[in-house]
């Protein structure tokens, strides 16, 4: 059932292969039918994205949603040991939650369906296991605090069942989302592909949630440079913005998109040495534990380089007026975790603008008035209030991009309909 | 300054050597007068028994307390790996908390001294690095809970400063106690100089905090005979009670120690066979993050078998009915856990009562109402109420000190003065 590929010349997948876990074409109506039979659960958005996620091998070597043993694994250890002793990094729990009715429904049933709207089976859980859901112990374990408002445990743990349900998953529908985005949507397999198609013997990933600045651009064109001076002759940028749920203050995929493709097109990214594709997984900001999880299934999709900036995956404290976690414990719990010693960690070097230059520069520390930090916030209160970045600070089009996504919210703020 | 010993035979300490932290007879005079010119932080009572910890190597390769990468190794993958690229198990954080003020004062010295009552210095902190102390993170990830009213939380982590203190510990005075029991507080590795004496060729520890009941004692008597039957020539019995700080309502070491003393007289136990020792380190109460711990500290001792039972360093949650860890998670955990792969976990079989023997034994599934379970709650009642448990529970002499113990509480509720 589940298919491996092996490409030569790219970094291997963990486990050594990659795990898909797509039914074949010739029995897909056996395994409907064979569903229609079987106890039914009804997944919600952010199943669907894991079952898109464990299909394409993100997670590998995961043939399913989690059992006990590797949700255990993965909250105290961040890793999971394999038969043959070696350890592949895990670090965020990807389980699938029911309540006592569905755990009541499944009986003694060893295979279960899971669902979308109407009933329609996507995929097939066998030889499942069900075990307590301690959500308590999860989110603390996960994010290092349990204090209420963090975004996707209200989102999909809290109200979410007391039991988790774990097993071989069999995916009969590949997920797709017909938003005019799944082009983008490369799996692991797709991306290793085209990376071989481009002859690229560096593979340098750049994780995001955000809107592309010059300074990112700067970034990771430094990367490419580092990179050729390494000896690397044609290192290909993953530029890979998270595709699935995302916290509400977050710029949506599709503007994000548009904006990521402005820059490519403005010519500040060169389109030859960089893919942009969508990462599938949903958001946790669970900070260092997560950057784990982004940092490791990039690895499933070929690539041996990433880049890792201040606080990944981090937000504010949702009580109190600080960061959640510490801006460098990211980068140092990355570099030290197990099961990702293959992977060469760049750590980013910040970025800001620089008014000797009129444009992002890194910054010299031993000329800081010369330099303007432009936070996260700032960029947004300026999109939406229009007024324009110092020039340099992101291409045009780009640029432009965010204050029609602004503009749109204000319109649906005032009853309008946003686009 | 950090002394190794190799003992062939037994199973290698974690790192290969074990790392006594004394400073040389010759030099203490020395380094007391060292110590008079450094800062100073002054040690908590538990505080001292990490110290003590530290200092005899059960915590090898660990040279002192930790540097924030070993703090976060330890928080995230409950391991630390080594220079040579191997792990090391350690799951439960060996910090130093100093708070604002200490903080300042330290200013820019490379060393500390840390002292007890009296300004008397005990040792020395060299190459010193100061860290947050985020407390949340540190109990959320360590406990899995956030809960008030962890004993440990509330005793030493609560009140404690925001600042981590971590460096090379020189231990100048070895910590001793002066309450009679110095004597059986053996070191890593005076235990496996002993177990050499007694040609050991498999050694088995068994961790408690609770009297010894025959239950208790069916389950070593019978593992020894499991390990003769494997063609071990001698196991021997590691009978190893935790010493540090206990919750309150535990019974306190020094009645344990009676207690203990009692059943090997009695001959429940063979004394050729076993070696009572206390195990310096302070009690976490956390689970399967601190069963951990438990047993890695024993292989620095030369236990190549750990004995573990049912829900291993739990406790009842402190806010809901229920306890805080599954019962079974504890073993788990351990027959999981990274740098535990040398040592073997023999899990506990479940004694009880049986009436049709008058004694305990194995619990038989089959005739489920043959047995009587006597939890530690029912046994405390019993004592207090001075009734006589069902023969055959726990030697009588054992049973005596028990009854002793609660007797003196009484006398001391009652202003009487307790022994």
């Amino acid at each position: 059932m589940s298919q491996t590929r092996i490409h030569s010349g790219l970094i291997e997948p963990d486990g050594g292969k990659l795990v898909e876990l797509f039914v074949d074409e010739s029995q897909r109506d056996l395994k409907r039918k064979e569903a229609l039979n079987l106890p039914k659960i009804k997944l919600t958005k952010i199943d669907v994205e894991w079952v898109h996620v464990l299909s394409e091998g993100w997670a590998s070597p995961l043939k399913g949603f989690m059992r006990e043993s590797e949700f255990l694994q993965t909250l105290h250890f961040n890793s999971i040991r394999l038969e043959d002793g070696s350890v592949v990094n895990m670090s965020v729990p990807i389980v699938l939650a029911i309540d006592d009715s569905q755990k009541n429904q499944i009986d003694g049933s060893s295979s279960v369906a899971l669902v979308v709207d109407g009933n329609n089976p996507i995929a097939i859980l066998t030889d499942i296991e069900i075990y307590k859901h301690n959500k308590e112990e999860r989110i603390a374990r996960t994010w290092g605090t349990t204090a209420p408002g963090l975004p996707y445990v209200d989102e999909a743990i809290t109200h979410s069942g007391n039991w988790l349900i774990g097993g071989d998953l069999k995916v009969i529908e590949p997920v797709k989302y017909h938003d005019g985005l799944d082009s983008f949507r490369l799996s692991p397999s797709e991306l290793r592909d085209e990376f071989t198609r481009r002859n690229a013997d560096a593979v340098f990933a750049f994780q995001l949630r955000n809107p592309v600045h010059n300074g990112h651009a700067l970034l990771m064109i430094d990367t490419r440079r580092r990179l050729l001076e390494m000896g690397y002759k044609n290192p290909v940028l993953l530029l890979h913005p998270l595709g699935g749920y995302t916290k509400e203050d977050d710029v949506p995929l599709h503007w994000r998109m548009k904006q990521h493709e402005k820059v490519l097109e403005d010519g500040v990214l060169d389109p030859e040495t960089t893919v942009l594709s969508i990462f599938p997984s949903p958001m946790h900001y669970a900070g260092p534990t997560e950057v784990q999880w982004h940092a490791k299934a990039r690895i499933n999709a070929g690539a041996n380089f990433y880049i890792v900036g201040r606080d990944p995956a981090g937000m504010s404290h949702p009580l109190e007026k600080r960061d959640l976690y510490d801006a460098d414990h990211g980068k140092k719990v990355l570099s030290m975790a197990p099961g990702l010693e293959r992977l060469n960690i760049l750590p980013f070097k910040v970025a800001a603008y620089d008014k000797t230059k009129n444009g992002m520069a890194f910054f010299d520390p031993s000329r800081p008035q010369d330099f303007i930090f432009i936070s996260g916030t700032k960029m947004r209160t300026l999109a939406k209030t229009k007024e324009s970045p110092p020039d340099g600070f992101m291409c045009p089009g780009g640029w432009k991009v965010l204050v029609e996504y602004y503009d749109s919210l204000d319109q649906a703020e005032n009853g309008g309909v946003p686009a």
